[in-house]
């Protein structure tokens, strides 16, 4: 039975990528066949989320820092899934989205010993009346 | 080993119960300490969960349909969760939110037997520049 431990360590890892804008190591313990419904649109493929963070670097300083909250993380010998909020700072604007916590689910499997993710999920809730994106800021968050 | 015919069984009643409005039935399979990403906001809890499906079902007609599309599912013998596009009909109004695809990760934890839904997101993508929903449409779904 796998540990929780490992999936943090693949996290931990990820975060430490992101922080040095390294695209390669970010995306290091993906699947090539990733299905990404990401903040902004939906993506099939390793090589196509490369693009997307690739794109994304720009709009942040040097360093681009993680936090993660309310984390929870289910695992067994071959399936994983993590959900969490996420906010990344670094950002060169100090628009509202750069304060508002990002809602994250990454789901993996583990495939000849090596865990992959496989599916990530992660997004800003939406007013559907109004059309506009929602954001979720500290006293947004229940504990 | 569970099988993926557990999990598209659920997903069945799901939507038999979601035609129906009958929340009870709909949320039988849900966690009470269910963590939901929902598209509009997030909550934690069954009895919350269950108050957002009332809340919303004024808006549709008597019965609502459900479509799903590019359904993905993982399990084994006591974790899985399932990624697809899913659309709902029946909405009284025409906005372009009714006709629009939505992403939806689920997650699930089988205990004594019994699978339960532990995590659900569900969201539209977003513009982060206009800050506004952006919908997505038949053509927006690559195969």
């Amino acid at each position: 039975m796998s540990t929780e431990t490992e999936i943090r360590e693949l996290i931990a890892a990820f975060d430490a990528a992101l922080n040095n804008k390294d695209v390669e190591t970010l995306l290091q313990d993906y699947n090539e066949e990733i299905v990404l419904f990401d903040v902004g649109t939906q993506i099939k493929g390793k090589e196509k989320y490369k693009e997307l963070w690739s794109a994304c670097f720009p709009y942040f300083e040097d360093k681009i820092g993680s936090e993660r909250k309310q984390m929870k993380i289910y695992v067994n010998d071959n399936l994983a899934f993590m959900h969490c909020y996420s906010r990344l700072s670094g950002m060169k604007s100090d628009d509202p989205v750069t304060k508002s916590w990002l809602r994250v689910t990454v789901c993996y499997q583990k495939v000849d010993g090596a865990w992959k993710v496989v599916h990530e999920h992660a997004s800003f809730p939406a007013d559907c009346e109004s059309g506009k994106v929602s954001y979720v800021f500290d006293k947004d968050l229940e504990e």
